[in-house]
């Protein structure tokens, strides 16, 4: 295993420090590693709080900030966060006006926050993503995965919050972006869990795993490795075909990194992508291009794509300011 | 070879297609490839230009926009950009204050930038990045490496520009900013270009290279698999002893990603690396960490170091718009 560590077992929190250190304007890092917070709150404003296994940097605590997250609760590598840590991030940043949890469609985190939001004491509502067209169940999930248009409905519903919505306006609103959002990924290599030292699968020289997960989990089939364009032919075509836009329809085209990829091969996937979108009638005008939603070091890559009305692009336009997206402050 | 393309000759045209779309409220393409501009110009204000090989993407396509690079020529992976390439972006974007190349200093680069300053038939003054304190000289240049710096000089100096610097005083900056920045990298892993279809070097299961350059050119040493606060404490120890700032220096802390280092590991390097400038009586107070200027999808990272007064901090903090660094718009 050949990683930038001191050792399995100090990675998570060496990290948090680092990132806490470097982003101190933003961010402060609640007692134990529980949490992430917005150092700065906004009295009133329903809190949103998200979280998951670490190990997809940026996700969650890249996003917390200013017209995005107030809290996100990192697990270890891949394992969800325990209760406790959310109920420690409600008692830190809710403010008498509910909280939102923002919780990807895993066994581990559907249950985890479910107890937390029993035991916190307060109004909590969740928004459940599952945003993955690759299987409609796997190993980790009942149901489609939650994968990278999380953050989508992150920034949308961070900005409407930042507005002063209602905490139901939210809900609701998390959940039509979850609606008009769909995923698929593609891996090239495996990622190596720390604690496990050695990786996930593995992928013969000229293999891929088509519709893979964002923890290396399998996809719909293993072929051999294709073309650009070959690879987002089927990745899109089976987001369109789902999600089903209308002809003319407008949308947010997010080009995901896993954590290996180059960001030369993602624009290059931008260009391909776009190439299948305009032939289905659909026009971009929102991009995202970069490594957002990550399996540790996996080669790969995931493309996203969310249908926007006014609303939803407005949202997405207003200002926000955290770690790994900041624009309009 | 694993990489999500067409085929290696069309690799850097369609990538700079997908980038420009992604980005077309911020830079258009020059005809041919030749450069990539700044869509908006600012008439009257010195034009910055930069460039190199491909390969280290953001660096330099993803730093043109309003407050940094005017236009960025792209070469094609690990070469340089022909002066012709230069002498066109110099037509598109010099508005009659003159022109200030920024080149990294590598033989090729160096020589076409110098031939196309003779030949452009405008006022152009040059600065030359040499911040890789691992090795004095290398296959690829006569004196230091011009690396990860870079980006802080053309962040720096395209602020001043902004403000309406003249040409004399931007190449005094970009050489003080330069004299000021020390960067030295490690690699875990090589990184293959695409048309060679082979890894640059080998590198054994528990082996790192200390020092190495962004193209996978040799560093000072090849040794077994440190952990983190080694690594640390060796590169960031180079680069003090070679910087020599005053006790109670300010500095920026740049920990750059090569490209298949995961977010996790290079904030763990950012925690490892505050300790050593902490222990060395060194205050960091801006930070910049992510995948910056890199190596394709090389694994491993490079830590720079900044020594900032109160001039050089607020051209930093000044508002940048480009598609890897943004702020304050």
């Amino acid at each position: 295993m050949k990683k930038l560590i001191n050792a399995p077992d100090t990675v998570l929190a060496q990290s948090l420090d680092g990132f806490a250190a470097a982003h101190a304007d933003i961010v402060a890092l609640g007692a134990e590693y529980k949490f992430v917070r917005r150092r700065e709150l906004r009295p009133g404003k329903v809190a949103l709080i998200s979280g998951g296994g670490s190990g997809h940097e940026p996700l969650h605590a890249g996003f917390v900030g200013r017209g995005m997250l107030d809290a996100a609760c990192p697990g270890q590598v891949f394992t969800s966060p325990t209760p406790d840590q959310m109920v420690a991030a409600v008692e830190a940043v809710e403010s008498g006006s509910g909280c939102l949890f923002i919780v990807k469609n895993y066994e581990g985190d559907v249950m985890n926050f479910q107890m937390a939001a029993d035991l916190a004491g307060k109004e909590v509502a969740t928004v459940v993503t599952d945003d993955d067209v690759a299987v409609e169940a796997s190993t980790w999930s009942t149901g489609r995965r939650g994968v990278a248009g999380t953050l989508i409905v992150e920034k949308i519903v961070g900005a409407a919050a930042e507005a002063g919505s209602s905490l139901p306006q939210l809900k609701t609103l998390g959940e039509n972006v979850n609606r008009q959002t769909r995923s698929m990924g593609v891996a090239l290599t495996s990622c190596t869990v720390p604690a496990a030292g050695v990786p996930t699968f593995s992928l013969g020289e000229d293999e891929m795993e088509m519709g893979v997960g964002i923890h290396g989990e399998s996809g719909r089939r293993r072929v051999a490795l294709a073309p650009a364009d070959a690879i987002a032919d089927e990745m899109v075509g089976a987001i369109v075909k789902d999600l089903a836009p209308d002809k003319g329809a407008e949308a947010l085209l997010l080009v995901n990194g896993f954590g290996g990829t180059p960001a030369m091969e993602l624009y290059l996937m931008v260009h391909s992508a776009l190439r299948v979108l305009r032939g289905n009638g659909i026009r971009v005008s929102r991009f995202l291009t970069g490594n957002y939603v990550t399996s540790l070091e996996m080669a790969g890559c995931s493309i996203t794509v969310c249908v926007l009305d006014d609303a939803l692009r407005q949202w997405w336009d207003a200002p926000v300011h955290t770690a790994a997206l900041r624009w309009g402050v």
